[in-house]
């Protein structure tokens, strides 16, 4: 992600994420109600309720969040503790890779916030909080984000090899299989990682970018947003603005799961019940209708720190310039694509073994 | 602070303050060891040791003390519970205020820490956790910074303006009382926010840069260094750079107490008992074994953010390059003043009333 809040940034440029708390608050709000078993949550004697916002960028999408859950656990507290029962404090864990930009995070924090605040930097694929230490974990359009490449897609000996893509949209079963495998590496450990985080009974609200549910084939790969960005490298390449194998090496860490292979993976995990899971309506429409200049800043918001560790920063000018006149010229924004959605899941952390 | 790890940050020149850790290292094992009651903290019951450092700046010095602290316990734990009994997990709070450098802190944070790590932005003087949250807090070389400059200091109409002063070096009694009223203040707020956060019985070790125990009066005041950087940005009005009112208007927001001032303000709080108050024989001499060029970078890492937010960051260069000439022309390096020095206190979290 961009740092810092100027034009190119993701705090400015992340309206499409935005949305997604806006539709999934109702469902929030519902399932904390009925489901977070205050009383009951293990390590809540100290009267301290914990949350976590996993992959939380800068903001301000995750303040949004973090204040949604806050109040609604709060109203329930009100509603199901007696009168001299005390409020508890809540502190919330802001949790992103250590290359976050953190300065621009605390700087924009909420003076009105109702919590103690913390960034925890590192990878959630890791364990990044002590043992049943957190009694609400929620992550939002994140898990997409893979912890690496798989490796067979950026090799050259192997039928996985991606040569002239930067995503699985080619013809390849075989590369598409290697982001599938990776994904689900990556969801378990970080199912994993969270099942020790949290408290029993412990819940996690998740969501998730991801696909229809048509049979697996590479025609139906959406996202045609990257193949578009790739084929704008491929241009700049045979231009020879620099060699053809530097795209061939190039992959984004990106995986969208169809809502099926997502519920597959979790009750293959063991760690959470799931408690609710739903695929929200989240029209790509409202997403399509920027223009191809703020799709194209929007695309830029996302992804560039990648592109500049691997193409250098020189070309990302003339790069989205291109883009944003191949997304023109496309009819990626005037035919919005129904494959892409959004879904919902509520977990509940079972016993740790 | 400086932040970032270039030629004139924080992280790149606090030598100084490195050195302090190394002095108290010894006597905060001992009273860990001595004094921290591991069975009868309350809000152990988790499994979890939650510790924090007060004004952490950009490290490497936090976290070398961190790890000793994070030893210590350890091996106080080991040698005191059953074999049976698991080793609780760390989690460690690096607090410093919402303009500190954490992106510089987060990527040079030790990769085999043995400890969760997080973030906390917010001043000090506040209260930034949880109530009863913390077993052991830190601070080292902090409480000098006061939350705000006296404001009588800069009143031209108070018989306590501090004109062409820039800290209470001049011979007025009235600044001098000012900056230690708003000291007072501060302590008081500082402790009384670790009271509220640190467990019952909970530990506190505080390094605290002082002068000696002379009578107060303005003519054994110390920290030379200062008033020869407040000649440098009267000369440079008096060039015409900018106007003397503008040296009149700015005034460092530090105060170094004398070890018996400190004592009678944490002994007025009441929160807390002290359970050992020393001064460290941390030699002035190491201080002051480095050349002009390196103290006057030392000085400029240390206040150069206060300096450009009054002054603009075009005299910088210039500023300093004078600085370092007058430091080399005065007797500051050769002759070190004895009247520095460092009071280490251990204090203990009485019951909350």
């Amino acid at each position: 992600m961009n740092g810092g809040d100027g034009y190119q940034s993701y705090a400015k440029n992340s309206f499409f994420q935005k949305g997604a708390i806006e539709v999934a608050k109702e469902i929030i709000e519902e399932e904390i109600s009925n489901k977070l078993d205050i009383e009951n949550l293990s390590s809540t004697s100290t009267n301290i309720i914990r949350i976590a916002d996993f992959g939380c960028s800068t903001g301000p999408n995750t303040f949004h969040a973090m204040q949604i859950i806050v109040e609604t656990i709060k109203k329930k507290i009100e509603k199901q503790l007696s009168v001299s029962h005390q409020m508890p404090e809540f502190q919330v864990f802001f949790n992103d890779r250590i290359s976050n930009d953190f300065n621009t995070l605390f700087a924009s924090l909420p003076q009105d916030r109702q919590y103690h605040a913390a960034g925890v930097p590192g990878s959630f694929h890791d364990c990044q909080f002590p043992k049943a230490s957190l009694h609400f974990a929620y992550s939002s359009f994140t898990l997409h984000w893979l912890s690496e490449v798989p490796k067979e897609v950026a090799d050259p000996l192997s039928p996985a090899w991606n040569k002239g893509k930067i995503l699985y949209y080619g013809d390849k079963n075989e590369v598409f299989n290697a982001y599938a495998d990776q994904f689900a590496k990556d969801l378990d450990s970080f199912l994993k990682a969270r099942a020790q985080e949290l408290v029993f009974g412990g819940l996690m609200a998740l969501l998730v970018c991801s696909e229809s549910n048509h049979t697996k084939n590479i025609s139906t790969i959406t996202f045609p947003s990257f193949e578009l960005l790739g084929s704008c490298l491929m241009d700049l390449a045979k231009e020879g603005l620099f060699d053809t194998a530097k795209v061939d090496s190039f992959n984004i860490p990106m995986y969208f799961p169809t809502p099926n292979e997502l519920k597959a993976l979790i009750e293959k995990n063991q760690d959470f019940s799931i408690e609710r899971m739903e695929i929200l309506n989240y029209p790509p429409k409202r997403f399509t209708t920027p223009d191809s200049k703020s799709f194209a800043i929007f695309i830029r918001a996302l992804i560039e720190a990648l592109l500049q560790s691997h193409f250098g920063s020189s070309i990302m000018d003339e790069l989205f310039r291109r883009y944003e006149q191949k997304v023109e010229e496309s009819k990626l924004l005037s035919n919005p694509d129904e494959s892409s959605m959004m879904t919902f899941v509520l977990l509940k952390c079972k016993q740790m073994t």
